[in-house]
């Protein structure tokens, strides 16, 4: 078959259109927008939701096309969203071809999954690749995650998925070892050890390259809660330059770019509020290995509304984590936690740092069982690396963090990575009182989470939920039991009305 | 917990914007513009990609939000896409208000059944109606469609998704019965016997009101193919009339909405070129149930490229669609045939119509292949409906089509639609030529589907692929197996650049 076309041709062929920036945020997703009666519209035979390519002094981006009638555009321009303008980056007045973008080979892989294959380390790879080239759509990133989410990938497919995931991202190497970690697979509001964890290690001398996620279905992720205290958008150079200097940092990982894959999947799967096991593990794992971590302990709570809920659940995820790191490198240890009941009293990024400042400051008052699950954590590492006996790490890290050597640690960490900050004060509150006396019975987790997102967290940092009690207090009617903090009127408006209706975030049972 | 505040406070709340047309086609899914810093967008804490709901003149549409800097819009202005316009068609100068959207309260089914729950029928009712309502993201459309195809629904799931996608349509009712109707399961390029089936069987004095799909992954659907003959963008009141005087039709069934949620899953498998069983089964038979009809032949081609491509799965399939079909009042009966070759010579929506009427003119040269298919099926139905008694079905459908009898009836269908057309002809032309001589051993059917669709396939009608030879056919060297038909350059270019990229698509084996 005689044929002499190709991509090349085609993109000669294409007529030159001049690069317009619109100015509209579309998200990741870039988008450019072209007049329907345009000779590249009619020539090419594009209609609207066509995937295109388009190519500008060097560079190319894959982008969805939007047709245009009326005055939006001129003849001969491209409109540009925000997105696509970034990553072309063009000079004033550039000129760009926008040619038919192929549809991504490797989504074959996903078809094959949803059907029942096995996803082999070729595909894994190359499906990999291709979402971070930003070839796949909205669309088709939300079926790979569902049919992850669903068919529960087995070990091998989360170690092709994790070994994807670290060669698509940059990897650092250190001079000395260990390097420990720590990692908490979520969903327990208000878990912030992380930022005591790592100024007691860092105290005793070892070194803690921490990257953290933004929050997924959560109202704050560490990296959200740790913001509002110093800077977290730290390339690896500053990382590392902050981990020389002072053991340990605590940064947003997709600043790092350790795993620019995860950074996109972490998108979809917040836009469906899903959870996937094999992806959580990959995730997880991927940035561990990628900067560079020899040993990792694993904070994992259990409880009805927290994202583990069940000990036969916290087991078989616990073995495919140590697994999978043995696989790629990895000494993973797991500390199972209580989940039953948020730790410390806030939720939302600037509500959880004045509760991890409290700790630090030896605040009377300051939330007991944050301070607990934070020793109890530092411990753990501090055994896994050698620098206190088995048995002895917490008592070891509980003599760091009351001789005032953790809170110096954190503050020579802050001012490390570019400066202190002291977190924001929400504008709008709105108090909830009990409505009849007697013993907190349950908190419902979920529902908690969903009103400080609907306040506006992890997005507002200010917001969130800051409670006034805790499991099994004996309150009066109309005591405090929990305030929403909003920085905008309509978004306080938006959380009482989700809270309208549903029944009780937290139960209050009469005393007989 | 005292909790005033609601949507209607809210939206009353919320300030009034001027509703400007933008002119941008965003396909199915309606989109609102407005300025990163106006009034709302601060007071509400808009981000991009946030959902929302727009009021305008007391209807309302759910919206992605576009945020919005520069001089795109002025102060005060809601810019909406064309779907948006049309989901409101307001008044010049009307004024409208924005606020949040709650996410769909459905969608926790759908993570449910991620999760390894089963959907049950109030479950799926919500999902569908939320679907239909505009409520789900094309990233939650896409998750559902994947974890339905995934995890293969039971026919308990399917008998509800069935009836869900039949609440929310239209729902035709007739005085007389049976009512007949065929459909094909497709997936075999240029299987196009539906316009002669309904004539056959319209000319007997039957009664098939047959609604079909537009391509799903195909390079044209039955109405696509038909549209090149006559309209076929009928509502329930202009079908009905055409059935009324000439006892049978062939329109899109999307436009008598007699299955709107099919329309939206449809648009979203397309993009993922996803095929589920139990997405199949309910498509089928919500429009079957839905245009009032009492006994159906299913035509299933099996082959391995076609969509069937085993005994075991056609086998699995008829027994879901018998036993689905019964349990929602249908009488089902499945006809097995060859998937391992295309049928007829064109491929595309204009080429296919020429081979249906090369068959109807009982043209020297017309597809036998094809002619005889729409025998087997037209006798099928004659048989089930009593007209023809068992094993003469097939006899007298023949004599019906060799009368003449047939195209009159067509005609008179086609006149009823709205009058008869000429199906288009393509203006770029590609013949592929054999390398070698020898005899035809193998066509791929995917392959060969695919090229017909980079070539403009269904949406440029006149565009596809001609086949000029057939399975074991002996050929020279040089001598045509194909063409390409486009209807621009670039459609042409792009088919030929992928042909490329791929192996054979005709296997000529020689002879030793």
């Amino acid at each position: 078959m005689p044929v002499k076309d190709s991509r090349t041709a085609a993109l000669a062929g294409a007529p030159l259109l001049l690069l317009r920036r619109l100015g509209v945020h579309t998200h990741q997703e870039p988008v450019v927008y072209i007049l329907e009666d345009s000779p590249i519209c009619r020539s090419e035979g594009f209609e609207a939701q066509s995937r295109v390519r388009i190519d500008s002094g060097g560079r190319s981006v894959i982008a969805t096309l939007n047709v245009v009638h009326g005055d939006l555009l001129a003849d001969g321009e491209a409109g540009l969203s925000e997105a696509a303008w970034r990553a072309l980056d063009p000079a004033a007045g550039a000129l760009g071809r926008v040619t038919h973008a192929m549809p991504p080979a490797s989504f074959s892989h996903v078809r094959g999954k949803i059907h029942g294959k096995r996803l082999q380390q070729a595909a894994m790879d190359a499906v990999i690749s291709e979402i971070v080239a930003g070839r796949y759509t909205d669309v088709q990133l939300a079926s790979f995650v569902t049919t992850c989410a669903n068919s529960a990938l087995d070990d091998d497919e989360i170690t092709s998925l994790t070994r994807a995931m670290i060669a698509v991202g940059d990897r650092m190497t250190w001079a000395r070892t260990p390097i420990v970690d720590k990692h908490s697979v979520g969903g327990l509001p208000g878990n912030r050890t992380t930022p005591l964890v790592v100024a007691i290690v860092a105290a005793c001398g070892l070194t803690m390259p921490k990257t953290s996620s933004r929050a997924i279905t959560s109202p704050s992720g560490t990296a959200d809660t740790m913001e509002t205290m110093a800077p977290v958008d730290l390339d690896l150079a500053a990382m590392r330059h902050v981990v020389d200097s002072e053991g340990g940092c605590v940064v947003w990982g997709g600043a790092a770019h350790l795993s620019p894959a995860d950074d996109v999947l972490i998108r979809v799967e917040r836009a469906l509020e899903l959870d996937s096991a094999g992806q959580l593990i990959a995730s997880i794992l991927s940035k561990k290995a990628a900067a560079g971590s020899t040993h990792v302990v694993i904070d994992m709570p259990i409880g009805e509304t927290a994202k583990v809920r069940s000990h036969d659940t916290a087991t078989k995820l616990s073995r495919s984590l140590i697994a999978v790191g043995k696989r790629v490198g990895l000494e993973v240890r797991v500390s199972l936690g209580d989940g039953r009941v948020p730790i410390g009293r806030g939720i939302g990024p600037a509500l959880e740092a004045r509760d991890v400042l409290s700790v630090f400051h030896r605040e009377v008052g300051a939330p007991d069982d944050l301070r607990r699950r934070a020793l109890e954590l530092a411990g753990d590492i501090l055994e896994m690396a050698g620098v206190a006996a088995a048995g002895e790490g917490q008592a070891r890290a509980a003599a760091v963090l009351s001789s005032g050597a953790a809170w110096r640690k954190f503050e020579a960490i802050c001012r490390a990575q570019g400066g202190m900050r002291t977190p924001p004060v929400a504008t709008h509150h709105r108090v909830i009182e009990a409505t009849s006396a007697g013993a907190v019975s349950r908190m419902d987790n979920r529902g908690l989470s969903r009103v400080a997102k609907l306040a506006g967290a992890p997005a507002a940092a200010a917001a969130g939920l800051e409670l006034h009690v805790g499991l099994g207090e004996v309150v009066e009617a109309g005591q405090p039991l929990f305030s929403i903090h909003a920085e905008t009127g309509g978004e306080l408006a938006y959380a009482l009305a989700y809270m309208e209706s549903i029944g009780a975030l937290i139960d209050v049972e009469t005393r007989r």
